[in-house]
């Protein structure tokens, strides 16, 4: 390659596949459908099968060119149904990369024309319906058609479960643990079928834009696991090109299942050909953000031409999903007059300011079927943004929140008169007793169109900490039928996240979709707990990091006390836990118990002197009577 | 002082105010009553006053040894009731100390006798009831009497409430966050005849030992705010005593509301002297961890006799409750035999040995009235412990831990017999969907006695974030009624937590709790967020960071983008929300449309053009433009 040193930075790309870990694939009805999942092996043996969106990013065997992209694994799939056509495209414009700011000296001069030539090697030649035709998954899905993405969605849900078996073996265990579904109705096995329903219905999506065949299709929709997404996002100020690519394959790593491009400013457009195009995951942007530079950053100069415009280039690109705020109504605005905080959505700021300058309904609304007839050209899904939540606890629930939250659904029908695909975004900041009431006036108002919530943070008072505050709120609400939790970095309020700040977040929340998923009674949620359980009961150490959410920081908490390798196998009291034969003395008693028919404490103790002889003569020890390495719990 | 230089490390305490910040006092109907608060000078010349934990050390007028310890601020209080007396009390034997692991060495053998004789200067002689005597706040509440104790926790509750009439003054917004008390019932105002009238109840407790007169008074009742304990405690391995110290100091400089020291091994007994002396909340242990030392670590051989020997030890320090896991009883242990993780609580697994190696009746359930004398001789209050609690999520809301709870419902009716204070110990391991059955059952098995739960940890697979895992279940479990949240520190399951792990930990329970108090609707609690959205709102950033649970992360977050000074008083769209100019317009634009009658969208239109006129001839700025700091959210 042709470029200059300063793009070595590109192939540093964090790629070691996961401890004990390696891709592998489950096979779906043709070929080119192969659904990845992480292999876990343990140290007595077992695999153990993970969801998995690191992409082919953790497979030592593929071999990554990010100037040149990933591999459209989608190709064949669009083609053959042909629907769609290739076409010039709309002509790219200066205009695209932000006019603010000016180039930092010569240095910086060539290296961002570097980085325009190498992305020029990513540019493909477009695809849109052909006329009249409807090329999403939701036309399909109407129409009874279970595409190649709807059978890869619904393998990739399931995951592999034959070694769940081993853990999910006591009836009486699974019957006290049965979740609570609030609602939802989650099959044990996710057939394709099952997945185009709920897409026809509108209770699912499936983000997967014709210009972004790199995808590997996943669905956001109650019905199946609660999902994360991340945002990352270039500033002129402090980050790069180069940054947010490896910031994509860092947050796809620790379990982003959808990211987020928010960069504003210079290199807008260029710094999305090498998200889109490196990207296994589905992309979402906000629109509003690039039309915007392209007016210079003055709201009221926006115009529904510019607007229109920047969605086709987006389009074009291969954006999956578009964050559009068409629920903030000029009506709405006086409503945020009493607030604590206003309006804090950015995108929901920029259009009252418009309406409020102009004295007009906002072009998005009334531009909302158009916007429609583009979606539908390109199977760009709709996240339908929520400007008017509330910027604090004190804002919740408020009449501007739900006044647009109604809209939101009215729109959401009129997307769906278009089959176009639609999700609802959604607070914020929200204390946890009036959590409940947002899911239920979501459900009600939006016909069950999947919910995408920021947080919500349920107290205002943690700065630096809110992903912990949010992290309760987005649980909680994930539990209730949240569809996806749009992260909460440490940095909230405060600054950009950097590598680390976005790596808690995403810890965070995949913690909170996990419970969510734990407490609604998903089938393939519950045995990954059971395997860390055991092996942390069996002192597996080893196993119990590599069952975790992030072995690289469990393992490293551990060595901090104990480095030394021996001690990941030492029977260690390390919760003050009993070593494992205590399972098998207390499964005496429990036998001794069931032999003699007894079952009061007096007939008990009467028949055991008996098994205290046995016990005592065997040399038998409960506990392993070495040093804890870890302060007990009381 | 005398100690050789290794004790230097003594006195590096962490002592500073927290920023803008000073101590003050609410003075009660005696002199000698005075409740310490932190007030918060904001840069617009508002002070807020908050609850504070920290004790004289944030104080800098306050001269500190502690090689002496805290002035007693209970010791008239105590003396003037003429129900105690002093008495010799029982013999130090060495065995106090432990007798596992060998000096290491003539330096460390030196430095641990200069502790013990800088411990002798801490020692207090004990006070005990008089013969026939009950010495409990219980029993004082139940014959009517207000103690200072009890005046203190009401004025200590309510705070200085004066501030915060500026925050709460709209009705609307005050009728659409009213919490949702989930059965509390917390007045406006907290009288001490209140507190009195719970405490008689058994609903709260004031964890307060004759023998720890330095204690600042604090109730733990579902009707007060909701409280954290933080543990710390000694090991061989890695910890000194002089960190302890430090530790206690750290802690509750965070927010800890009681710490439990649970030391274990070398330097017991002394280690207890100096956190004792030096706490100014109350300190509560595990006293079998002691009693197992004092037997060589071999639990067949403890007896009820070495048992109640640590219980008078240990009250005659000043520990203020004791965890005691009387409710794990010999025939519920066969109900842990097909469980996932068996038993991982610490005491209760060493009863459990106890019971099954000699087939007996726990002597902690066949003695629990003989304690419950020693109890009400010291006002020492019972943590009756869950020795039985799921240490999985698969073991949540077993029989095993219900049979537990049933027991410990009964053991509290014998307490409360005894006038003797109780909590209840709860899980641990729950699922969120389980949560609310552990506080349902609890308040009906025992009694609505405070529920203080560890927890509950929502999943199992988050080694190294276990912190947020659980906070998400203490935070729900709080809102439902829990009293007091004992904390989890990152390290849990892997290793001793250090400095940051135990802030991380107190931080990540200060979120639950609050937000518990903010969903209950506790009457002074959603103030402080509705202060520190306001600074947000209007771009007072040093006031945002010092109203937070951490200024200095918070502070430290944002420098790490603009370390200017300067950015702290600039009008930066941090949060990509308006200047405050906005509140402004949309004021404008209500008093408009409230003016002209008109609440339909196309009234409002029609009406504007004059509006926008107006705005734009004075040049109204909506926004300012001035680059983002922080990447916003959608």
């Amino acid at each position: 390659m042709n470029a200059p040193d300063q793009l070595d930075a590109l192939l540093t790309l964090t790629r070691e596949p996961f401890p004990a870990s390696r891709k592998a694939h489950i096979a779906g009805s043709r070929p080119d459908l192969l659904v990845p999942h992480r292999e876990v092996t343990l140290s007595n043996g077992e695999v153990v099968s993970l969801y998995d969106t690191s992409g082919p990013y953790t497979d030592p065997g593929v071999e990554i060119d990010v100037t040149r992209g990933l591999p459209g694994v989608r190709n064949a799939w669009i083609e053959s149904r042909g629907d769609t056509e290739g076409y010039t495209g709309r002509v790219h414009q200066v205009l695209d990369d932000g006019v603010k700011g000016e180039l930092r000296g010569a240095i910086e001069a060539e290296r961002i024309e570097a980085l325009r030539r190498a992305a020029a090697a990513l540019q493909r030649a477009p695809r849109r319906a052909k006329s009249g035709a409807n090329v999403t998954q939701m036309h399909y899905a109407r129409r009874g058609i279970v595409t190649p993405e709807m059978e890869y969605v619904a393998l990739r849900e399931n995951g592999k479960r034959e070694w769940m078996s081993e853990y999910l073996t006591d009836p009486a265990r699974e019957a006290r643990l049965r979740g609570n579904s609030m609602g939802a109705h989650i099959p044990t096995i996710i057939t394709p079928e099952f997945v185009r329903d709920e897409v026809a219905r509108g209770r699912a999506i499936i983000p997967a834009n014709i210009n972004h065949p790199e995808v590997e299709p996943m669905a956001i929709g109650r019905n199946f696991k609660v999902k994360i997404n991340a945002n990352i996002g270039n500033s002129a100020v402090t980050s790069s090109i180069e940054e947010e690519v490896e910031k994509l394959v860092w947050a796809i790593r620790w379990g982003a299942d959808n990211v987020m491009d928010l960069s504003t400013g210079r290199n807008i457009h260029t710094t999305r050909d090498w998200i889109v195009r490196n990207s296994p995951v589905p992309i979402g942007t906000v629109p509003i953000y690039q039309a915007l530079e392209k007016v210079g950053g003055v709201a009221e100069d926006l115009t529904w031409e510019i607007f229109r415009d920047t969605l086709i280039e987006q389009a074009e690109q291969g954006v999956d999903y578009f964050t559009i705020h068409a629920g903030l109504r000029l009506p709405f605005i006086h409503l945020t007059a009493n607030r604590r905080t206003g309006i804090v959505s950015r995108g929901g700021s920029i259009m009252a300011k418009w309406c409020i300058t102009h004295h007009r309904e906002s072009f998005l609304y009334t531009h909302f079927e158009d916007i429609c007839d583009i979606m539908k050209a390109y199977d760009v899904s709709f996240s339908l943004g929520d400007g008017l939540r509330p910027g604090s606890g004190a804002d919740a629930n408020d009449e501007a929140q739900f006044a647009e939250l109604r809209t939101l659904g009215e729109l959401t029908q009129i997307a769906w008169k278009h089959d176009v695909q639609t999700m609802i975004e959604g607070p914020g900041h929200v204390p946890m007793h009036m959590i409940q009431a947002n899911m239920d006036e979501q459900l009600r108002l939006c016909h069950e169109a999947p919910f995408y919530t920021l947080g919500p943070l349920t107290i205002d008072i943690a700065p630096g900490y809110d992903h912990i505050a949010s992290a309760i709120g987005a649980a909680m609400i994930g539990w209730m039928g949240t569809a996806m939790l749009c992260y909460v970095t440490p940095k909230e309020h405060l600054g950009l996240p950097d590598r680390d700040d976005v790596k808690q977040g995403i810890i965070a929340y995949k913690i909170a979709a996990h419970a969510a998923d734990i407490a609604k009674g998903h089938p393939g949620a519950r045995a990954r707990d059971e395997a860390l359980s055991k092996a942390r009961f069996e002192f597996r150490w080893t196993d119990q990091f590599n069952l975790g959410l992030d072995p690289d920081t469990a393992r490293d908490f551990h060595d901090e006390t104990l480095p030394k390798d021996a001690s990941k196998v030492a029977h260690f009291c390390s919760m003050c836990g009993p070593k494992f034969c205590s399972m098998k003395i207390t499964q005496d008693v429990r036998d001794y118990a069931a032999a003699k028919g007894v079952a009061e404490a007096a007939a008990l103790q009467a028949g055991m002197a008996e098994k205290s002889a046995q016990f005592k003569a065997a040399g038998g020890e409960f506990y392993i009577p070495i040093q804890s390495v870890k302060q007990p719990q009381a």
